[in-house]
Formats: C-alpha cells, structure tokens, sequence
C-alpha cells in the first residue's frame, strides 16, 4: 500500500494546500520534544503535504481523497501536545485544523464549538455571550485549540473541581468525521464518547464539540509559600476539599522550582521555599485567608486582585501543568518529566516516598485533582535526565511503589496510558478506519496486537531517518 | 428582672406593632410540632406583642427599648424551622422580620441580602438579575426565610454539592446588631461568622447577609426507582461523586415511603420500590442517562423535561429533607423523625445496619451531603412514635453504633447539636447580650453553665403552662 501523495495533492489542489517545505516542516512538529527520548526518535519527521480544511465538507473531502490514494493523515490543532500525537509518523497529509474555529453556539453551561478554535478565544467568546466559560483547559490555554485539548488532554487547569476530561458529564457530544471510502459523519454521547475522546485523531477526526461549561469568575491568582512541603501538600488539598471554596486550579512546586525555575516570583521566595498555585474566584477569597490564617506555615505571598509586586506574574495556571516543565527546561535543558498518579486515599505518603527516593534528581510538583470524587494528587514530576535506561528504572521505582505512570516518553496510546488496548478505541478504527491511515503508528493494538509492553515500541513503518 | 411590656410597647407604638391577640399566636409558633416531644412542652408559648421593624434603625430601636425594659426578643423570619428555635420562652416581644425583605446588590456569585427576604424570591431576583442563584437552601425554600435558613439551618438542598452552610465559603458577610443599652452594629466575616450563623439569634440580630452564589440552570427534576435500597444508596452516592455530573439534591427512601407517602409519585411505584430524588443540570442529563444504563437495577420513571406523567409531581426537593416528614406526618400523624450523620468512610454499612435493626418503626431517608470534600449520607429518618421513652432509646442506640444524632427533640443550640457549649457563640452572647434577652432559653451554656446533659433540659424561666 503505497501513498500516492502527488495524485491526493492533485485532487485537493482547489483547497488550502501548503506546500512551502519551512511551514511544512513547522506543522510536522508539536511539543514532542519534551521528552529526550522522543526527541531522538521523532525529530526527523515530516509531512509531505498540509492542508487546512474550512468546514467539514472539505475533511470529509480530504479524507475521502487521502483513502482513495492510501495516504496517511494526521490532523492537528496547535501542535502544543506532548507524546507525539500530532507527529505524522508515515508523513502524508497533515490535516491542520486552523480554519474551522467558530462557535456555532452558547449558552450558560454549554458550548457548541468547531475543533480549531483556541481554548483562549473560546473562553473569551463564552464570557462575552453568556458569562460562563470551560471547566477544564490545558495550561497552553492561550495557544492550544480544543479539539486538540479533548482528542489529546485527559485533564488540566480545573481538575480540581470537575475531574478528568473523561468523567461522564464533562464532554457532551463529539461529531466525527470517518476515514473511509464514503467517509460518515456520526455523532457521539454517552458512552460513545470513550470511542474518539483522547484517541489522537486515530479512528475519526471530530468537526464538532458539545461541552459543559462553568460560571467564569474574575479569578485570583494566588501564591502561597511555605518551608514545609508537607504543609504546601497540605494547602492545596485541604482547600480543595472545602465544599465551600471555589478553585479553578491548586499546584504544588517542591523548593526550589520556585526559586530556579519562576522568574517573577523567584524575589520574592527563597531557595528553600515549596510554593502553592492558587487560582480562587472572588467571592471565596475571605474563605481563603481564613484557611490560611488557621495555618501559620503558610504566607499569601501574592494575590492579584491586592498586589504590590513590580512584575506581574501573570496566569497562575501558566506555572502549572506542563508549563511548569517549560519553564524548567528554560533553565535546564537537561529536565524533563513523568506524569504520575498517585491514588487516593494513600497519595501523601506515597509522594514523601518518592520525594525522599530521588533526592536533586526528581523535583515534585503536583497538581490536586479530582478522580471519582476524591481529591489526590497528579504528578508532573521534574526530572533531571540522563539517561533512557535510569528514566525507565525512575519509572520502574515509582510503579513498584504503587504509583501509576502515563509515560510522556512514549508515542503510542497505550503506552502513555494504561499499557493495554482500548478495546473501545481499537475496535472503532477498525471500522472507521479499515486502511489504518489515521495518524498512524500510535495505536499498538491495531499494529501489532500481541505486543508485550516489555520495551519502548518501534512503529515498524515510521519514516526512517535519512542517511 | 421582671420585663415591662407595656413601657416598652409604649415607647415601640409608632412602630408596626402587632396586638390581634389570633395574629399574636401565629407569630409565636414555628414548626416545633414536628416533635411530639417539643409539642407537649412549648405549644402554650405566647409572645406579648410582635413587632414588625422596616429597617435596621427600626431593629436597633426595637432592641434598644426592649434591652430597657428587659423585655426578651426572639427573632424570627418565616418560623418554618424545627427545633423549636422561633418560639417565644418566655414570652415578650416576637420582632418579625418581614418587611425587611430587600436584595440590596447582586452579581454573578454573590448577593446582599436582607433577612426578611424569602429564599425563593432572592433566587427569582438573583436568576432575573444575574442568572445565579442560591447555593443551598431549605426545602421549605418557597415560605422561608434567608435569614431564619442561616440563623437555624446548616445545610440542604445544594448540600451535596456545597457541603454545609458552616463551611468556609458558604456566608461571607453578616451585619449583626447587638441588644445593649445602646445597640452597636458589626460585621462579621471568615472566623467571626460562627459567632451568629447557627445561633438561632441567641446572641445578635442579623440585619444583613453577603452570600455567594452558584450558576442557576433549568434543573431537571428526577426520580429513580429500584427494588434494592442499596442500589438507591449506590445511585445518590456514584452520582454525587461523578465530578462531572451537576447536582442539587439526590435523596434516598426506603420502600414503601414514595408508595405510602408521596400522594403524586405513588402511582408509578410499587410497596416495595425505594426511590431517588434528582435534580440534575440539563447539560448533565446525558451522563445520567450513562450512569443509569450501566446500573440496570435502576429506573429512570420520572424525568421533568420529558413526562408522561398525568399530574406534574412538582420541585423533586419538596419531597427531600424535611418535606419527607411533612409529607408523612399527613398520612400518619403518629410519625416523627431524626436527624443522623452517618459520616464517611463506613455511612453504608452504619446505614444498613440501623436499617435492620427498627424494622417497621425506623424508615430510611436520606440525603448525600458533602462533608470535608467526601460524599457521604445525611439522615432524616422516618419514626413511628410511641414514647419518648423510646424515642431516647432509639437514638441511643445510633449513638452507640457510631451514628451521630442532631436530636431535633430539643429545643437548646446545645442539644439539638454537639452536646456541648459552643465558646464562640457563648463569649458573644455574654458580650452582646449581658441581660440574655435574645431568644431566651436556648442557650444552656449561658444559663446553666454547668449542665451535663444526661436528661432533656428544662428551661427554668419558660413561661408556665396555665392551669
């Protein structure tokens, strides 16, 4: 099965075709390089073609065109993903999903939007119209689209409150797009959801989202610092688990990220001080210093809505998350990181375990979540890298203890996941999938069903390196 | 000290003073008689007069001419509370707070109320004027007041999601005047709100209230029916820990409650059916749906956005909380009820337990609360009465087992709570009220400081019986 990319161009030479080998390059590209690992494997990818569809007739053209000529496509929003997942492992069609960022839709608690459209313009028209905005978004809110967020993301900034992206109740409906010889547009709720909802575009690309939206609240922006992590630990979970305080998201950073890592607030910590990441809505902010007060160990060191710092330091959720990575690397190239989580209701002591296990090797910073309606902690841990094999053992030491990796050091579903097929997933591509051209390479059980997991996988078709 | 009504009535008489002797005994009552207990011993109370203040220069006013003339002055709102905490124990001036019933300001999050006003026409005006609404209100929502629900509630509807009315966050503003020689005017926020909320207006008068607010959507109310009570369980609790799915109540009752006691709901169930009380977002209605078709031990029978159902059963939350007894004690006028915490993590087990142990005379109702960030179950149960002897025991029995009891037998702060003096509230009251005039006889702590709670207090002042 050979792609014929020159007669799939030729078909699709009355869209927008890109062809410019720079930009190319640029959209064959996310934040893959997070991972060193990765980097070493993906960095040569390239696609031969993008195109950037205006609606859902033209994907629906683009992959009834790609299927016809047997060319792979991977569909992209900002490219601000980690894992690979808009790497186009077998190049072809780079499917870009710029043009088709319209809100069709809202209302308060509900959105109906295209993939495209930023997380930040999102939020900005929902507050416009109706005063609400989205549960959850990345910490790359201001550059990242949500189709990407929802095909990629499992959770982020408002994890705290709403839980995981896959909870029932926090995605409504996914409209996709299959890639087949008549390609079928479907529409997905419930507990069809499971099928495209973090599949990385591997069994259909989805033209349309329905998702709940929350109140939008003129947000504070906290910092709190703290000696004692156990007490930072502490902060966060206890707020979040006050019924009566509203949080858009708690961080946690182990001294001294602040202190290295966070430009603006770094004059105003100390090297040995762990910090919190508070966002609070108005209106829970007394309830906030109260908290604090009963908590000595603790100082509000910044709040944005009474503040005398000279530099603002902008959005507390761009500390967090993966942002919290990215300014690391700013600093140290050689960081990188793990996602971790560590299950409720032993979380704090498994944390101090591992804190203690990796002392100037594995810095913590957690994030409080919700999962099944207790808080604990995900993981974003800071590594010092050095090489495969000791990041495989750091890995292997935190699931001997208990703790569960989402590896960001692997490119494939189930690998960055629960190292198992997703017989939901797996069983949807093959139907809207049958030539196994969506985004290759990323699903394993659809490649090669009777892998172990024993080692990292090699996608036996992935564009080789030249020589 | 002998009070001189007439003097101050006198000095009151330009004021919207009450004297209809029918009107008198109206304003003089609550809804204590939901206890046998509290009917055989306050039905004869009787204030002299009832004073209706406009404003807070009335109430200071009214507090100061009484604190003169040491008259006592209970406050009260729409007197629908329970434990007797609006009736006049020694008789005196009943100050009514009905007229001051104005929303000051609101904006989404947050509104400034007075306490006069009715819960369901500050949720009308805040959903007109900002599209919010009240986190948590009675179930007597559509006759009480704002002010009675914080001065003698602690929670309800909206508590499954809110926690309780005591947790940080849920007020955040109270103005309160005292009753001296000459009344001072204070504002209470964080830790000084335990001073006043929960305090029956033993120890200051709330003339104003700054309370936030949640998204107000078009809540479906539900119904779920199933012939296993611990799946009825397992539905109010899943559902109250999908972080995804809104709620605003989800109440649980034992069979045959809804088939012998919810006169509209009754004809779509059977003797043996237990049912679920939902209100549930419309954006939130999909993944209901979802969490019941993977438990098909549950039945979705009523659902208001889609019904076939002949006679509208009404707001699902008119049958939860203390609506349950309502409803009852019109088909049996010999049932009273308890209020229970079973608390985390062994509530079901604590439930089923209680369950089995007063068959036929202790029917289940309860309600999932949040309590410190985890679900767990409030009870309302159902009891037949016979004696208080029994009674007592009934309860004793929970208290043995591990069931905490708010035993709403009584009239006192102390022993319709925690079995102990409050300090904050008792300093306060002691500071605000050195004549203990405001709402006499329901603080032990103050009068007999040195109570040990082992038999039912008896208020030594409360006005006797006559012959």
């Amino acid at each position: 099965m050979t792609p014929n990319i020159t007669a799939a161009k030729t078909a699709l030479s009355h869209l927008d075709v890109e062809e410019n080998p720079h930009a190319i390059r640029t959209a064959s590209r996310d934040f893959f390089w997070y991972s060193p690992v990765l980097k070493a494997r993906m960095d040569h990818l390239l696609a031969d073609f993008v195109v950037r569809p205006r609606n859902e007739a033209e994907v629906i053209e683009i992959l009834k065109v790609c299927y016809e000529h047997d060319v792979p496509v991977t569909t992209r929003g900002a490219g601000t993903g980690n894992y690979g997942q808009a790497m186009p492992m077998r190049g072809g069609c780079v499917m870009h999903l710029v043009y088709m960022n319209q809100v069709t839709s809202c209302e308060p608690g509900r959105v109906v939007v295209q993939p495209g459209c930023l997380l930040k313009d999102l939020d900005a028209h929902c507050i416009a119209h109706c005063g609400h905005e989205l549960r959850m978004f990345s910490s790359t809110w201001a550059t990242a689209t949500v189709g990407g967020f929802v095909a990629g993301g499992s959770g982020g900034v408002g994890s705290v409150t709403w839980g995981q992206l896959r909870d029932l109740g926090n995605i409504i409906r996914l409209r996709v797009v299959t890639m087949e010889a008549e390609p079928r547009v479907l529409e997905f709720r419930g507990e069809e959801l499971a099928r495209v909802s973090h599949a990385y575009g591997t069994n259909g690309i989805i033209t349309e989202l329905e998702l709940p939206l929350a109140p939008a609240y003129d947000w504070v922006h906290c910092f709190v610092a703290t000696k004692d992590f156990a007490a930072a630990m502490d902060c966060a979970e206890g707020l979040a688990n006050e019924d009566g305080v509203l949080l858009k998201i708690a961080s946690v950073y182990e001294a001294p990220v602040a202190k290295s890592y966070f430009q603006r607030v770094s004059p105003h910590v100390a090297e040995d001080d762990a910090l919190v990441g508070l966002m609070v809505a108005p209106q829970s902010m007394d309830a906030l210093v109260t908290f604090l007060t009963r908590r000595p160990e603790l100082s509000l060191i910044y709040r944005s809505d009474d503040t005398d710092w000279p530099r603002n330091p902008g959005l507390v959720f761009e500390y967090g998350w993966n942002h919290t990575t990215l300014r690391a690397l700013k600093f140290d190239p050689s960081i990188t990181y793990l996602q971790v989580r560590y299950a409720y209701p032993d979380h704090n002591a498994l944390i101090e375990k591992m804190r203690a296990t990796f002392p100037g090797e594995v810095l913590q910073h957690l994030e409080a979540i919700r999962v099944n309606g207790k808080v604990s902690f995900a993981g974003l841990s800071l590594v010092k890298f050095t090489t495969e094999e000791r990041l495989d053992e750091i890995i292997r030491i935190h699931e001997d203890a208990g703790a569960q990796i989402f590896n960001p050091h692997r490119y494939t579903l189930e690998e960055g996941g629960r190292q198992h097929s997703d017989q939901r997933q797996l069983s949807f591509k093959k139907e809207a999938d049958p030539k196994g051209l969506l985004n290759p390479g990323k699903m394993i059980s659809f490649d090669t069903p009777d892998w172990d997991y024993a080692k990292i996988y090699d996608y036996p078709s992935m564009t080789p390196k030249e020589a």
